[in-house]
């Protein structure tokens, strides 16, 4: 397997960096093949911006520029080069502190940057349907989450006063890897780590290790397929989870 | 009031940048004061780096460094500057396309980067208490998302495969706005402006001219405060919403 791992660690010394190198290591001996991306040693630029797509300005959405771009040849090569370091994974897996509910900005302009329409979204399958949510430039491969969050376990549970960290991952384990037909498979929440309760670094290290020992039986996120279980205005059909409207009504039943 | 409105629109040419032109003289014609920071055109860099607190190397979590950097008066000029201009506003607007259902890096990033411990978050009350989710640093000011999303509104509705709008703005409007003490008030999303069935930028520019005529009459969203509403473990106390656990139940019934 090829494993792309993704780390929004801020530094070196962070704790994020500590356990995407753990994951990566732990990948390699079971004999998988690892790229690490190291967002802030890249000195990634989030922003898109007009020099993504070769041109002096943005005079159209930024969709339609990433389409011609990618048909003239003048994609940046930074962008080229993650396209197809993600084209090669079988496994992408994301590290990163929860910073305001969510991704650092770092890596959200990663997936802004590098998952382009043309590439990563707006394909249609031969009925001319949209290939999305369970389906997309991306099936076949799995996604996983790795976070950390200093605030203690309960505040992220389902009643939680930060709201549920399952709830507070859609929009990236539904909305960016189902989406482009990523399986997402069930995150890894490191959580408390700035709490009186964390069992600190060595703890942490034997959660990431056991997890990507065992990442081949993991069963993904049971979301749902878009051309399944959803009507032609995109509602999820009324026999699925009736009355409800929360987000796991996206999910199937165990 | 005093305004500032952050668009995160990635061009001049972008819708948002003419709904955030339009929110901005409405507001004016009103006899309000605005600040409108267009971010790409400021060239907002959106990831934390080292240079943002004064040293070439990040040894500590960066909510440290910044509140080191302050102490020291050592914390970059133009954070500095985006920290007087948030402190003065009563109304903080912010208006992006939503990208991979949030917001683009760009803006995420001007949170990441302005938002510092110490300025934002980490303080407590006069018993110790943690001043957040209610109270916190902008208690007093308002807040307001304006979005726009390119699929219909009942992909974005309560049953919609996208997630419910609400829910993909719990993180913004309930985890940094209300997580630093700002009232969010309920956003304005204009939807399906990639559909057949879009009305137009006049009729958007209409709604946002009519939303930004009547703010004062408002009513934030009932979220709930962490001091009244929850346990010491910080979750939603049982008798709110009993038995529930969608990211509504943070909300007062109505």
């Amino acid at each position: 397997m090829q494993a792309l791992i993704v780390s929004a660690a801020p530094a070196a010394s962070s704790l994020t960096a500590d356990l995407a190198a753990v994951a990566g290591s732990t990948l390699r001996e079971q004999g998988h093949e690892v790229v690490l991306l190291d967002l802030a040693l890249l000195d990634w630029h989030p922003a898109v911006r007009p020099s993504d797509y070769g041109v002096e300005e943005l005079t159209a959405p930024v969709g339609k520029h990433a389409v011609d771009a990618a048909a003239s040849g003048s994609l940046a090569p930074e962008v080229r080069r993650h396209q197809e370091l993600l084209r090669r994974a079988d496994l992408v897996v994301l590290v990163f502190p929860l910073w305001w509910a969510g991704m650092p900005a770092i890596l959200k302009g990663w997936v802004d940057r590098v998952f382009t329409q043309g590439f990563a979204y707006g394909l249609r399958d031969q009925q001319g349907n949209p290939r999305k949510y369970g389906d997309g430039a991306f099936a076949g491969k799995k996604g996983l989450v790795v976070t950390t969050a200093g605030d203690r376990a309960e505040a992220f549970g389902p009643r939680g006063v930060n709201g549920h960290i399952d709830d507070l991952l859609f929009p990236i384990n539904h909305g960016i890897f189902w989406y482009t037909g990523i399986e997402p498979l069930p995150p890894l929440t490191l959580l408390g780590v700035d709490s009186p309760v964390w069992a600190g670094i060595e703890d942490a290290r034997a959660q990431v290790r056991k997890r990507f020992e065992n990442l081949a039986t993991d069963e993904p996120l049971p979301y749902r397929r878009l051309l399944d279980d959803y009507d032609a205005e995109r509602r999820l059909l009324d026999e699925h989870a009736p009355g409800r409207s929360d987000l796991a009504i996206h999910r199937r039943p165990a």
